[in-house]
């Protein structure tokens, strides 16, 4: 079906983008072969590190032609493979093109390049008293991010990556590059491509520059952390924060494993229970002790067992510091094996079924699971240790969960994308919707040579 | 191209809808002929007033097959023709589909037929202390909203209509029944269907349910109304005002005409000079007072002439009552002509200069029309009355305008929708994007039945 990266395909490449941005040294190609998922590494053929929109669309228009996949790359840092080059071909890497372009410091916009890590990006906003929101940790690019529509911790009071893009420049299959959006905050006119584009995975085009949205740096921050008996109770206390026009920065939900993982590591006090901490942002420092009065009294009518709140600095960061790297807190007590990650999302109201049926399930069948994630979206990761022996069962978990999520009107994927992982749930979650998408794929691009084997089963 | 509505056909349709949700009275006709813009009205050749989704599918289907036109009507409150059905054919009209299906309380979520109007709808949240934000006026039907992206006076705070669906059920050309997305408030898999239906116009489908996000209603709001002698000044207090982290719920923006002329009318005491209006909502009234602090030293800072803030409910509703109803105001006014509306929005930073752009224009040309918009969101309306001989001129300053916002890197509609009136402007605003959108229109709806003569030039 698709044409091998011979000689003469790697020498033409070579003339579209230069002897130093290219290379299928083996060293090279094992480095771009695999995320961190658990999933199988896979090497593509060839890389070439693009510079400009110009090598892009030769790139692509060449491939097309030849029918050679084309898969993009910019961090690997997601984690359902969705940069894996699962059928080999051409990885296009946007590591060269890390860029900003020009800071639109009155419209709170920013246009870059897609290469860009967003902390690289923060860091040269901060002098602005700006920030790009959207965190899914490590430090994704700004490429990947829009490919995967990724979120993070501070999505329920911002937005994911899709709620924070203006216009794209998208380089097409066939090379054709495209403008879609504007910098304008209000738009309807016409079809919205902008959204088409983000979250399809690098599956119908390539996407070469954004204009993302910023929002101004709070002046004033302060935390919550309260634990409880029991799930429910704790879920009770998330629907009511969100309700009660606190406007949470973030509002984290933490099973008792992952308490107790991250309370010993990170010298905390916290107990080993279901825990939900809570972030607030505001411009006045008065404004943070009313929320807090709030947060407090909500708590403690759900049943809270204990309530922290700060507005100090130091501990803020530090309860957070220890929320922010749960993850690699959780691997390091499990140093041999590798790790399963889980990403669904229901409505709020199922959540206490599914945190109950994650737990029940995990417990029938024995398996260690650390379940914690962005409660106030209704998402939850689940964060499994495997060895080649338990793999199997894991993987069975995950299915099982997947399932359990869809049935409760939620998402095989909240925030990690379809990836390898997720495309043989999509039929289940989208029913006729996904022939739809399959029409888009094969108008946009006929050959298939964008990224296959993602999205579709 | 398009096939006649025959007697053949309406009999047929009759059999699929049922004798007493089928016209083909000429006054029904008259009155499905034309929404609230100045487009010219054109009459269906058949309304069918369709109940339900297997209606829908039926009527689509069988139209598809005879090659008739179906255009989609709600409330008929649109401001771009979007509704009119310029080729004849079937209109179908969703008044009869009106019913709120499910309120999803804890996920601040409902689910409705698209023939609700979003005031109704709001009428039956409140008990609920929750409401749907997008208000574009009039009393809009949720399907319309959809359909062209409606936003309104509080997007600055609460986002657009597309920013506040979840899910929704779509019927294609061709009848199939999809359901794109899910009740999960984050998503991130498979391609973004909803947003690609949401702003299209009944081009690629109609919208037959929705899953729509609410917002909490605000416990406390305040108002403020500054004027300046300078536009530019003004705009400076509106870009101040979105950085300070105050989070307006309304950052309003009306040009001395516009003031003069709802200032008179109701009794209120405001100079007719450039003026913000502003509204902000949180849980405490301390928080409100704040805020009022923070605005009032902004717009001091600008240069404002005068500055009024208030937290009492009446005094916020009698100056919100005259910013709501200046259109109202402004036509009667103007009683013996037409109305000329346009719609385009600009970053922010390019609002000054397309202000002075059309304050020069209209002076040169000796033009009466009010600008006035939601400034917070870069978005301006020019209200310009018109008779049939002036009619040229108001029409030549809209494409002026519309063209001066395009190249200050805006868009031609920020929440008009593109319908009759901006399609001329699609290629210079989206250049090669617009072939994407053919394209998919072209594989969506291949016999180009749906609302024909929208959106592509």
């Amino acid at each position: 079906m698709y044409s091998p990266v011979t000689p003469e395909v790697v020498s033409h490449l070579t003339q579209l983008v230069g002897d130093e941005n290219i290379s299928t040294r083996q060293s090279d190609l094992d480095l771009h072969s695999q995320d961190q998922s658990a999933h199988e590494a896979h090497a593509p053929d060839v890389i070439v590190w693009v510079e400009n929109v110009a090598q892009v669309s030769r790139v692509l228009a060449y491939a097309n032609e030849q029918r050679i996949p084309v898969t993009g790359w910019g961090a690997g840092s997601s984690l359902e493979g969705n940069p894996i080059a699962l059928c080999g071909g051409i990885l296009v890497s946007f590591e060269h093109m890390n860029k900003i372009i020009a800071i639109h410091a009155d419209d709170f916009q920013v246009t870059v390049q897609p290469g860009l890590g967003y902390k690289d990006l923060n860091t040269q906003l901060a002098s602005h008293g700006l920030f790009f929101a959207p965190d899914p940790g490590a430090n994704a690019s700004i490429g990947g991010m829009l490919a995967n529509n990724a979120a993070g911790i501070r999505t329920v009071k911002y937005g994911a990556t899709k709620d924070n893009v203006l216009r794209m420049q998208v380089v097409l299959a066939d090379g054709r590059i495209v403008e879609a959006g504007s910098r304008s905050v209000k738009q309807s006119s016409g079809y919205d491509l902008v959204h088409l584009f983000i979250g399809s995975e690098g599956t119908l085009g390539l996407i070469t520059e954004a204009t993302l949205k910023l929002a101004p740096i709070a002046e004033h921050m302060s935390a919550a952390v309260a634990c409880f008996e029991r799930v429910d109770d704790a879920i009770q206390a998330v629907v009511a924060v969100r309700g009660s026009g606190t406007d949470p920065a973030a509002l984290e939900f933490l099973d008792a494993f992952s308490v107790g993982s991250i309370s010993e590591s990170n010298d905390l006090d916290l107990a080993a229970k279901p825990t939900i901490f809570m972030e607030f942002h505001a411009s006045h420092v008065g404004v943070l002790e009313g929320i807090l009065n709030t947060v407090r009294e909500i708590c403690q009518e759900a049943g809270a067992l204990n309530i922290k709140t700060t507005t100090n600095n130091a501990e803020r960061l530090k309860l957070w510091h220890a929320r922010h790297h749960a993850y690699e807190t959780i691997v390091r007590r499990h140093p041999d094996q590798k790790f399963y990650i889980s990403d669904v999302a229901v409505p709020i109201s199922a959540y206490p079924e599914l945190i109950a049926f994650i737990e029940t399930y995990r417990s029938e069948h024995n398996i260690t699971a650390y379940a914690l994630g962005h409660a106030g979206d209704g998402n939850i990761h689940i964060c499994t240790p495997f060895t080649a022996d338990t793999y199997r069962s894991v993987y069975d978990m995950n299915t099982e969960v997947v399932e359990k999520a869809i049935s409760l009107h939620g998402t095989a994927t909240g925030e990690h994308g379809v990836g390898i992982g997720k495309s043989r749930f999509m039929k289940m979650e989208h029913g006729l919707a996904l022939d739809v998408m399959h029409e888009v794929k094969q108008t946009l691009d006929p050959n298939w040579i964008l990224n296959p084997g993602k999205i579709f089963p």
